[in-house]
């Protein structure tokens, strides 16, 4: 059909164009139908949604990213044929395997757009209920590093580490600093909080900028031996962006995903020394049982990529540090570069433990060797100075004065004895509702950890808020789910 | 935090909210998440898009949908935890089954907006992939049917009839007219195309209005017996219609869904006795034991609900009119109620057994007679009475004179023979491109079936098209695929 092109005068991330609803039921076409907008020989693809009072009859609204294609007014617009990933997604649903070329393929369309969520949550979904093979994982992981960007570094001495996440507590600025410091290349890429209170990249963000490009991201390696910026903006495994986008829904992390997710992330910066991190316990992401069989199948992609890696798994059932926020939890990484006496000390036993395992993995010292060379390079403040440039190089300052937050409550133990149970997700919990991490300064002060004596009226919990509504709201939970156990 | 609110000035159909993707960004809100809008105790759940250069910072632009609610102008907008529904999705993804009362929950939140297409999509590929059972079919039938509205109809003669579909033929309007002039009620709700030319309610639009409100359609029943009207606004089984459009995008077709689908809505108009018609075949939409295994599931499922229901599974090649589309589906539906000489036969014949069935399963008529009492309704020329009275109640004039589309194209066989195959999907596609089904006259016009004797030059096929340019894309996807088979 002939329609006439109207601006909506915005863009939409990816081209979307607007009919009327009832011009919609006419041609049978439905909100999420792809349709081409075409004339001569320009053409474009574009997902379809409907509206009243909006157009026409004779009209289509489209975002900036159509009109950037300079259409004459009049277009002819007609359902698009669906991408062939579509049929591979049906494929998977139907309980066939997809060869590498068809995994990349739907990768490839996935980065480019040309999928729909709802087309992305039935290939996560087939991929959840399907069994999980080490072969999937694997193809999957070529899959997502072949429709990726590649950092330009070539080097052996290229290290990183991850962390499948869950409990709150910085390592990775620490962790880093310490092993740039000890002459390793660390590209670090972070992501923001998903459900958390603050990612490694929103906690950098409170005192440098965190956001560049590759080339950018190159010249501050060459100047530091190391980064830690976001890894959103990078393009290094554009489709795994969006599948976790679709994933956080329903909190799905299917196992293949989680694996290759993470592996193709660590390949797509040419790490050859890799350390995840997995904590377990009841009140962490993932069993004892799960951690463990996460660690043989990472171990084995490893292999597969002929890469060194290794699981660091340990029984994890509170936060590591003091802060909760992207303010707070720099500050813990600063009083323990700065070994100021009241830092809080699993945060840095931690830290210590993950740079140890990475200076012995890549051969910097012997086996055994790792926690004493790392706590020597913290204890004569190279870690610090490292940490400054890094910070310095990404256009910020470790002496940067924090505001403390407008509004804060401390809240006390009614009762005396030990602290029984942290509840981590309904600390992270408060600590969105307070703000974070949208709002830097804003979160939660852990006062006593697991197993402290505790007195009756201790402060156990500040939080922090730049809104007195979120503070209420915040304490009004904290007093609903009494997340700090007393015995 | 606060916003500002914008107007969008238009209508998405359910509330829609947009903020800018910098302020989406800082406080880790995505495409698809859902926000409560809030001011004092109003508030409202939007689903959130994210856009550059339409709102400022502090800004959050809203439709139509959310203005009605009349905030002031500074609100509250926070994350919305999720609905129910999302862990009841989560569960059955991770193979548990759901209890009537949670398929219940589901329902409710699909008829209600509540869910996006992708979490929509979720639930249909955890029940494709998930073992069916027929117990599932009930449960999720008495959920779709407890989630819609009834029709207030309150007779033992109700009687309906439903097509898996997949043929083109338009026996409905005939099979309708037959059993309602017999004295049967006929409450007959249809659909509009999806991927085929045209759906009934497209057919019947072209000579009489078809979209009626409840109370509108029990006073044209109460009138003439029975209706032929659009299923799409009656919200007799509002979370069907949602499930069937995130269903499309990949063409799935869940067994659960479609029992239950066709099951609730015959039970939401309170037919006692049905006929399913599952045509069968190489170039149907199911096999022959895909049939046979649909029909004991219909049955068993019409034993449960205590309704008297025959499945009419018959082998179908080959569309059973001449014409394919709206305009010419209905010119075939006329010629045989008028008894014309050129009336296609194998139509005539399907709906007369459809009627038999029908006419026989009521009881009103012996076994082995219905053929003849079908036959004597039509060449009385009764069913042609009832079906004016029908289109009359419903604003319509059977002896509208149609208007010829502008453009039309004979294409001839080059060769001579006998038809030996016609590929229904590849015509259903042609007569689409041709404009099918929003240009009501657009369409193919079959001058062969299958088994006639085809000599060279004999017209085999007519396209008729509303635009050149269709016209043509129309002429060369038949020359590439080349749907009827002469040898």
């Amino acid at each position: 059909m002939k329609l006439n092109l109207k601006s909506l005068k915005w863009s939409a991330g990816r081209p979307v164009a607007i009919i009327d609803e009832k011009l919609a039921e006419k041609y049978s076409i439905q909100v999420d139908d792809r349709v081409i907008i075409k004339s001569g020989k320009k053409n474009i693809i574009a997902v379809i949604d409907t509206a009243s009072n909006l157009t026409k009859q004779n009209e289509i609204a489209v975002s900036k990213e159509i009109l950037e294609k300079k259409f004459p007014k009049k277009v002819d617009v007609e359902l698009a044929p669906k991408p062939e990933s579509i049929f591979l997604i049906k494929k998977k649903i139907q309980g066939e395997e997809l060869s590498q070329e068809e995994l990349k393929t739907i990768m490839r369309d996935i980065a480019s757009n040309a999928l729909t969520e709802s087309e992305i949550a039935y290939f996560i979904s087939a991929v959840y209920i399907s069994k999980t093979s080490l072969k999937e994982s694997i193809k999957m992981t070529k899959a997502l590093l072949e429709t990726g960007k590649k950092l330009p570094l070539d080097s052996s001495k290229v290290a990183d580490k991850h962390s499948i996440g869950g409990v709150p507590g910085r390592t990775t600025p620490i962790v880093v600093s310490i092993c740039a410091a000890a002459g390793l290349i660390v590209p670090k890429t972070s992501s923001r909080a998903i459900t958390s209170a603050s990612g490694t990249a929103d906690s950098m963000e409170s005192i440098c900028d965190v956001n560049f490009s590759i080339p950018e991201m190159v010249r501050i390696i060459k100047k530091t031996n190391a980064c830690l910026v976001w890894g959103g903006s990078l393009n290094l495994a554009p489709a795994d962006d969006k599948l976790i986008r679709v994933e956080r829904l329903l909190n799905l992390d299917p196992e293949v995903q989680l694996l290759a997710s993470i592996i193709a992330k660590k390949l797509s910066v040419n790490a050859k020394y890799i350390i995840i991190d997995i904590p377990y316990g009841k009140n962490a992401k993932v069993t004892k049982s799960k951690a463990k069989h996460l660690e043989r199948r990472f171990k084995r992609i490893g292999n597969y990529f002929k890469v060194h890696l290794k699981c660091f798994t340990k029984k994890t059932e509170q936060p590591l540090g003091n802060g909760i926020g992207p303010v707070l939890e720099i500050q813990d990484v600063l009083k323990i570069l700065r070994r100021e006496k009241d830092a809080p000390s699993l945060l840095e036993k931690r830290s210590i433990e993950l740079a140890a395992c990475l200076l012995e993995l890549t051969g910097k010292t012997k086996k055994g060797t790792g926690e004493e060379l790392a706590k020597q390079i913290l204890d004569s403040k190279l870690a610090l100075k490292k940490f400054a440039q890094i910070v310095k190089a990404q256009n910020g300052d470790i002496n940067k004065k924090f505001k403390s937050a407008k509004f804060k409550k401390i809240l006390k133990s009614k009762t005396s004895g030990k602290v029984k149970e942290i509840k981590i997700k309904e600390l992270n919990r408060i600590a969105r509702i307070a703000g974070c991490p949208g709002d830097k300064n804003s979160g939660l002060y852990l006062h006593k950890h697991l197993n402290e004596k505790v007195k009756k009226l201790d402060p156990l919990l500040t939080i922090f808020s730049e809104s007195k509504v979120e503070l209420r709201d915040a304490i009004n939970t904290y007093s609903k789910s009494q997340p700090i156990k007393i015995r």
